[in-house]
C-alpha cells in the first residue's frame, strides 16, 4: 500500500537493558476529582483501597512487576530489570499499564464507593523512568515514601487543626507555614493526638 | 530531601516543534475481547459508537485535537502542529489520552451495551508519531483508512460467505486466500450483495 | 561470543523522515585558540578560508549536503530532507562530519597559515537539529546570519575603537555597552568608516 | 531576534545518571586508508602507536575517562559513572572526543610515519553507549578484546600463510574458511610460528 511509508515515522523506544523500569501513574487534577467526590480529608480509605484494587489488576497482567507502591493519587510499578515484555518498549509498557489502571478504576468504583456516583471518568498520567542500580531503585521508593510522609504529616496536622482544633483552613495554613517535620510531629503529639495514630496511607505491595 | 536526586533520572521527551502530533490507541487483545462480549461480526455497531463516545471525551479535554479517526479497536488523535499542551511532552499527552479513553470506555459501556455485562476492564495501547508535513499527515489518515477498507472488505466477504453463503469458516478462509481487492469486490457484488452495502465502519470526525 | 549481548545497549537514533537535517559544528574554546594563534581581530581571513576549505572536504564526502554556512568558529551543514546516508543515523552523520572537518583543519592549516605553527590540535563540538518545514530551515539560516551580523557589528566597532579610535579595550567595551544595532551602524558610519566596508565575514555555499 | 525560536528544535540528550558512558570511535573506511598508506599487515606498529597517542590527547582533555581501549582502527573511552562533564550531554561528549582524536591523528602523523605522507585527512565515526552495571562494563571490554583476538588470530594466520607459507591470498582464505579458533591456534603453532609470538595488538590504558 502506497501509504504504508508513514509507519517509518514511528520511533524505537526500547528501555536500556539491565535497568529497573518504573512506571509511575498520577491522577489528573485529583485536587478537583477528590473534591467533587467528597473524599474524606486528608485520606479517604475507599479511594485508597480502590487504587490498590486497580494496582492489583495491573499486577495480574504484568507478571514482571515486582513492587507496586501507591499513595495519594499516584502508583508506581517497578518491573524487574530483565523483563522482556513488549520487548521493553517504553510506550507499550506505560500505555497498557495506565490504560488498564484507568479502566479498572471505573470498573471497580462501585465496590468501594457503593451508591456514591462516579460523576465523570478520571484520567491518570504516566511516565517511564529507568534506574540502573538497586540503590537508585531503593532511593526512588524512599523518595515516594518521604513525599508521602511529608504530605501526610502536613495534611494530618492541617485537618487536625481544622477538625479537632477549631481553626479555620486559613488559620491552620498560617500556623503550619514554615514548620519542620519535627514541629509537626510535636504538634500532633502534644496537642491533638499521638503520632502513633498518624494515618498510614502509604501502601506497598512487594512481590519479590 | 536526600532522595530527591532520583528525579533527575526522568528524561525530557518534548515533541519536535512544528510537527503534527498523532496519538494512536489500539485495543489490547480485542480479538478475545470482542469474542468474549459477542461483538457482531464483522462490525458491531454498539462497539463502534462506544469508541466514538470515548473519542468525544478525549476531544473535549484536548481542545487541540483537530481530527480523530477510528476504526475497529483503534483511534487516532491528531493534535495541531502548534499545540503547547503539556509543553508537548509526549508521555504526558499520550498517557492522559489513553487513560481518559479507557476510563470512558467503561464509564459509557452501559449506554451502548445495556444489560450485556462488561466482563473485565479493557486496555488500550498508545503511541506518539510525528508528521512534519501536511502531505505526510494526510497519508497517515489514508493509510489507516486503507487498512480499514482492506479489513472491512475481507471481513465482509468472510462473514457473508459464512452467514449467507453457507460456508464453514475454514471454507470461507480458503476461498478468500490470495484474492485481490478486485476479486473480493466482485464476490460481494455478484454473489452476495451489492458492494454498496459494504458496511462503512470507518468513522472520522474533523474539527478543522 | 558470550559478550556480544552488550551490543544491545546501543540505541537507535534515526532522524525523523522528511525533515531537514542540520549538523552544526563549533570550535571548542576558540576564544583561546584564536588568541594563541594570534588571529587578526575581529576577523582573520586565513582562519575563515581554512574553515571554508574544511567545509569543502565535508561536502565532497557528503553529497547530500545542500547548503553549508559558516561564520566565526562554526559551520552548519544542511542535509536534504530525503537523505538516506547512514540510514539517517544521527550519531553516524554528525560524528563523521565533525571528524572529517577536524582532521581537515590540521591537514590544510599550512596552506593558509604558512609558517605559523599550529600549536595543538583543535576540537569542534557537533550537534544534530531537525527542521520540519522549509520556513524553519530558512529561519535557521537567518538566525545564524543575524548572529553573525550582530557579532560582526560589535566586533568591528570594538576593534575600530581600539585600533583606529585610540580607545583601550575597557573604554571600547564601555562605550558599546547597551547600544543597539542602529547606534553601532551610526558609529561605524560617522566616526570610523562607512558601514559598506563592514567586513563580510559570513560565508555560505549553496548547492541546490 | 525573531529567528531565535529555531533553537527550540534542539533536543536534550543527557545520558542517564549512574551509568558508565562509553564513547567508541572507529575509522571510516580504514580498509582503504590502511591500503593507501601501505600499513604493515596484519598489524602496523606505527598506526597502533599513533592511535594510542591520539587517545592520550583525548584523555588529557577528558579527565573523567577511566579506561581507554584500542585495537585496529577503533578506540573506546569509558567515562566514570559520575561524570558531569558537559552536563552529560551525549552529543557534546562524543563530538568533542571524536573531533580531538581526529585532529590529533593528523597532528601527530609525522611523529610515527616520518616521511610517508598522509594522503588525505581520515575520519572516524563515534557513538555513545551506556552501561548500567560494572559487569556490563567489563563485558563490553571483553567483547572488544574478543573481537580483537578473533581478528588478530585470523589475520595472523592469513598473513603467515601468505608471507611465510607461500599461499596466494585466495588460497589462504580458502584454507582458513570455517576453521575454529583451536584450528587456527594449531596452525600457527605447528606450521608457522609459536602462538606465543602472536602479535599483541590490543592495547589498553587504565587510569582507575
Ligand atoms: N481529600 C482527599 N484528597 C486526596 C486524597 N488523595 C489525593 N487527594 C488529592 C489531594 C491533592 O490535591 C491531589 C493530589 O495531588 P497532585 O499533586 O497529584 O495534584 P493534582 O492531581 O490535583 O494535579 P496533577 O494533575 O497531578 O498535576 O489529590 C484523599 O484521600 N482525600
Ligand atoms: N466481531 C468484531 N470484532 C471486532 C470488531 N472490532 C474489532 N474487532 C476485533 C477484530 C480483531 O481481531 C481485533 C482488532 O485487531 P488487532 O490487530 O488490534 O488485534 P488485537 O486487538 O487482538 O491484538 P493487539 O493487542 O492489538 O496486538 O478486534 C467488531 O466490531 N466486531
Ligand atoms: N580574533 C579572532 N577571533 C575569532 C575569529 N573567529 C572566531 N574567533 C573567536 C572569537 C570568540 O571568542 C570565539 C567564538 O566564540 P564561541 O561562542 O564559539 O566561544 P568559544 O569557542 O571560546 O567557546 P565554546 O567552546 O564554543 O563554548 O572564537 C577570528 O577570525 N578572529
Ligand atoms: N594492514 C593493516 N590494516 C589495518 C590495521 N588496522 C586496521 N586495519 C584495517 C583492517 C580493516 O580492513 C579495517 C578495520 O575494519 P572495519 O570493520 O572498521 O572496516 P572499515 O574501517 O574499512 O569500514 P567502516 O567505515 O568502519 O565500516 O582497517 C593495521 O594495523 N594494518
Ligand atoms: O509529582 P510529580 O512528579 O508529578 O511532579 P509535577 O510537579 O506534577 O511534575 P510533572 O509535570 O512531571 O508531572
Ligand atoms: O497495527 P499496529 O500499528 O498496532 O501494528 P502491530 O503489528 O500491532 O505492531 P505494534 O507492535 O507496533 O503494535
Ligand atoms: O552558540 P551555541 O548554540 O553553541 O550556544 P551555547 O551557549 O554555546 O550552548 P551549547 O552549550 O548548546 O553549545
Ligand atoms: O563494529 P561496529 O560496531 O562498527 O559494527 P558495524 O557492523 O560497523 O555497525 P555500525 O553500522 O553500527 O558501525
Ligand atoms: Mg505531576
Ligand atoms: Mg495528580
Ligand atoms: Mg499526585
Ligand atoms: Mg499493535
Ligand atoms: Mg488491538
Ligand atoms: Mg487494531
Ligand atoms: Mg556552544
Ligand atoms: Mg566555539
Ligand atoms: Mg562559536
Ligand atoms: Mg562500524
Ligand atoms: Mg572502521
Ligand atoms: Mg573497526
Amino acid at each position: 500500500c502506497k501509504y504504508e511509508y508513514v509507519r517509518n515515522f514511528e520511533v524505537a523506544d526500547k528501555c536500556l537493558p539491565n535497568c529497573w523500569i518504573v512506571v509511575r501513574l498520577d491522577g489528573k487534577n485529583f485536587h478537583r476529582f477528590s473534591d467533587d467526590h467528597k473524599f474524606v480529608k486528608p485520606n479517604d480509605d475507599r479511594a485508597l483501597v480502590l487504587m490498590q484494587r486497580c494496582a492489583e489488576s495491573v499486577m495480574n497482567e504484568f507478571k514482571d512487576v515486582v513492587i507496586a507502591y501507591g499513595q495519594s493519587d499516584e502508583f508506581s510499578f517497578v518491573l524487574k530489570k530483565t523483563t522482556t515484555q513488549f520487548s521493553r518498549r517504553a510506550s507499550k509498557l506505560m500505555s497498557n499499564m495506565v490504560s488498564l489502571f484507568s479502566s479498572s478504576y471505573v470498573y471497580h468504583w462501585k465496590e468501594f464507593f457503593g451508591d456514591i456516583p462516579l460523576l465523570y471518568p478520571p484520567a491518570f498520567d504516566g511516565r517511564v523512568v529507568l534506574y540502573p542500580s538497586d540503590q537508585n531503585m531503593r532511593d526512588y521508593l524512599s523518595w515516594r515514601q518521604a513525599d508521602c510522609h511529608i504530605n501526610n504529616l502536613y495534611n494530618t496536622c492541617f485537618w487536625s487543626l481544622v477538625q479537632d482544633g477549631g481553626c479555620s483552613p486559613k488559620q491552620a495554613e498560617e500556623q503550619l507555614r514554615g514548620t519542620f517535620s519535627s514541629d509537626k510531629n510535636e504538634l500532633l503529639f502534644s496537642h491533638l493526638r499521638s503520632t502513633t495514630t498518624v494515618y498510614q496511607r502509604c501502601t506497598g505491595k512487594a512481590l519479590f
